[in-house]
């Protein structure tokens, strides 16, 4: 965006954490502002209130950080409008200061799940080290900075924050793993699709009566809209009242993204709509027939000529 | 409709028969022209070709004729249209000549369909009686009339056709059937929603995979639309090859209605409407939440704005 | 079956009806004792009272006699059971009488189903003839055996009957239509699965609510049950009250039939099952993965070591 | 347990957590062995390897922890079993060394999902308080112990770890939000139903075809089963292949529980069954007509003697 003033995108602190990592990958951030935020709440209130033109939060399958948190955060409070997705591969890198080799590690921080994700290489590379869980990767990294631990399994961003250097790249147990971060933005004109969007919303169901989500779900399938994620989610109002967050295949401007949204809207108590956007896979829909934009439009006309009496 | 011409209508004949009953209780055949044709198809074709204005033909529970061959006839060649229904309880009457005495009755006329609905009356009181089953029950009133037969079990409007009187009215074994006509024009302007309405359609699969005929119900399942008749029928091609006659609840002008209507042709091979009309027993449509024009009206409004970028 | 008495069949006369014609087709028919009925009831009747073993009737797509009728027949009184089905090209023969020919054709004879069958080739050859329409094909060839008229058009069966002879064969408007039979007798053991089975029930809806349909039918779709056709009737406590009459794909021993039948019975207001019976045309069921009977073996399996506590 | 040896038990710590909380519910603990460990991967492993008799971990809504790596963690490695689950009401404290007043406090510590329950609460009561997020409430608890913070907001059971006192009780912005924990054991004999249970399982879909979790939650809904959480969850081969966390109302036992599970097992590629336990709100499970194990034992006779050749 060439001649506008830098933008400002707040993220999930502290600096050196995945969702920075995340937040790097996007063209704008290499000229923007970057403020890291203590928690999800904190980075999405920075963008409600205006502080911030966008934030970077965790969304889908996080190794740092609770992806239901951030769930419930754009669920709730002012509406938010999610513009974009990242994906980053799950990869750890052990950190040390320098000078430090994989022999002189005698103790290892780093965030739970991260602990987690990185336990059988933990355990076969380093089986003496004492090990230490702190609130975020970096974090770990920011205390291995310090002299307080020998080496932090962390995102490689932190390595600069914090004058650290990898020892050894690609820890991670699982490989092919990927997690997923959105950023979030205030509501405004929506991006046109690409041919390959991802749409987020939340439905409150009406009241909780066996065969709910069923009825959903149906709402989507008939129209051949694809679900990628679902959760159910209490609302707050106690354990038994629910709502369901969700992630579809699709553009709110395709024909059968629309028709299936206004029905959610008919049979919900309500739905936040959070955004179309494009997948950062570029994946296209899978497509069932009839349910093209075309095949929307020949109904259409079709239903209009049937009504004014024309024959079928 | 004073100052038009006097309507014409054809009807499955011959004169006298159930059909004919059911054309005399439209208010417009009192001071209309009455056409008794041999079958089902040559009362549409002469609608198709303008020698009549309307057609009344049996359409379900048929007490005789067939229903098979309306649903056909109405499901192929040029496009008709279903304007009206009529219901009439099933209630036979036994015909003989004036001077018959019941202990005079020695052999009896009628059609199977009738003969099958009053097969325990006849035993129980004619059981010394022979049947003819013949081609229609005014063709048994007929022949009776000519002194072939002593009795003849048929419609009650039979007997002034024939010169016969009622020697017991009201002659059925089951209390409470009811047989349904439709009378159907050329197509042209739809009658508008009376608020308890019907409308009818045959739809095409596209294929005859496991799973057509429930994918096309829940098409109008989801959105409220409920049915009151289906039959599969084959489509001529051979057997296996299947197309569904439908009746469902509510009017094309319904947004519900509609919406589901369009999902069909977007689905099926080919979806041929045959009309909206008010339904005979005057019941309404029952109703889902979600699915009354207003929750669709109101659900476009917020798809649009949605759409528009303003926050849900 | 050597060294059986024959068997006895009853079917929907008169004779020389393409009820006779599907008959014949069975081997057990060439030495059997047929007997014609006037109705279809009286045919079924004589199954339940024991006069005949079987009886045949139309089932599917008539072109004579009513399929509604034998639905309704067999849907109530006492139990009965479909053993066999058979299909029959529908393919008429012009009859007269021995040293006719087509241009000596003034008058024709034929039943309004077969008439609405063979109209434009008729309309093409015999423009000049008059039509008159009686109750069945069989009795319009009596007819012209007895002079009454020229010629009929018919089952090919029927020229042996009445002394007459085929003027044409084939005489019909639609290339490979088939109509369908089933031979009926009283319940006893069912014949083995063959591998490309047929199933007939009735199921009574408990209710009339919107959608009772679409449950019943997603108790087969989930078990991978294909239906193969389906009608609503009425069930003689007026119009509104329904029940489904249903063929599925499959033997009621198959598991995933089994299930769907049990399923049925539980939330139906009553089921009546028909039979099980090779289809004609023998072709094997659809499949649908995970429905077959290893795979609910292997489940039940699996849910006995899961219900004793073991691992799943 | 009478004159069983005390239990051990193993639950996410370190001491003074909310799961301690959920855990000292439990009759068992008031004689059993506690045993905090760093991350829920470690008490799950605790239980494997038979270290500990049981362990409790957060499952649902949680306000410290992750329920994502709880949900993860029971889906994959050695099997194990939920046996019971606890919910506990969302109340935090706010906790202080004796002797501190409101007025004192400057800086407060907490876990960052209490931080977003209680913020409103601190934005008003204590305005000017400098916040730091670590990695439980308990480790705030245990900062404020040391003297490193003015007061924590944590559960109330960490006050006599960390010899505090309660300042406030009650600190959360939200009435009546509940939290859920789960007691893992290893796998062994079901507790009977109780008459209100609950049941948990992992589900792994086929292929991630369209309509896929649609196809299995038809497979609940028509047996009546009504689910009251489902999660899809990335199985670790990237994004886009998918499991479904599930927890439904009723025991594996009951019959259409046990249909549900047989049905899952045919068609999904893999099912995790993690067990059958009371529900914590005693909350009988919502009944559909034809679902009982009576209906069930009813539809199998009846199955049965159609198969023998019966009438139905």
């Amino acid at each position: 965006m060439p001649g506008v003033p830098p933008a400002r995108f707040a993220y999930l602190g502290p600096a050196g954490t995945f969702t920075e990592a995340a937040l790097r990958t996007l063209p704008a951030a290499a000229r923007g502002d970057l403020y890291p935020m203590p928690t999800v709440a904190a980075a999405l209130d920075a963008v409600r209130v205006g502080e911030v033109d966008s934030a970077v939060v965790p969304f889908e399958n996080s190794v740092e950080g609770s992806v239901a948190t951030t769930l419930d955060e754009l669920a709730t409070g002012d509406p938010l409008q999610v513009v974009r997705e990242v994906l980053l591969p799950v990869s750890f890198a052990l950190l040390a200061r320098p000078g430090t080799s994989l022999a002189d590690v005698g103790s290892v921080a780093t965030h739970p799940h991260a602990e987690a994700q990185c336990r059988r290489w933990l355990t076969r590379t380093l089986p003496e080290a004492s090990m230490t869980l702190v609130s975020s990767t970096a974090e770990a990294a920011r205390l291995v900075g310090q002299g307080v631990h020998d080496a932090a399994v962390s995102a490689p961003v932190a390595a600069g924050h914090y004058g650290l250097v990898p020892l050894v790249d690609g820890v991670q147990d699982n490989e092919g793993a990927v997690t997923r971060f959105v950023v979030v933005s205030r509501p405004g004109p929506l991006a046109p699709p690409s041919g390959a969007d991802r749409s987020t919303l939340v439905a409150y169901i009406a009241d909780d009566h066996p065969g709910a989500l069923l009825e959903i779900l149906t709402e989507f399938a008939v129209r051949g809209v694809n679900l990628t994620r679902i959760e159910s989610r209490p609302t707050g109002m106690g354990l038994g009242r629910y709502c369901f967050s969700v992630d579809l295949e699709g553009h709110v401007a395709d024909a059968r993204v629309g028709e299936a949204l206004s029905a959610l809207k008919r049979v919900c108590a309500d739905v936040r709509f959070l955004g179309s956007y494009p997948r950062a896979d570029a994946v296209p829909p899978t497509s069932k027939p009839g349910t093209s934009d075309l095949d929307f439009t020949d109904a259409a006309g079709w239903l209009a000529r049937i009504r004014a009496g024309s024959p079928s």
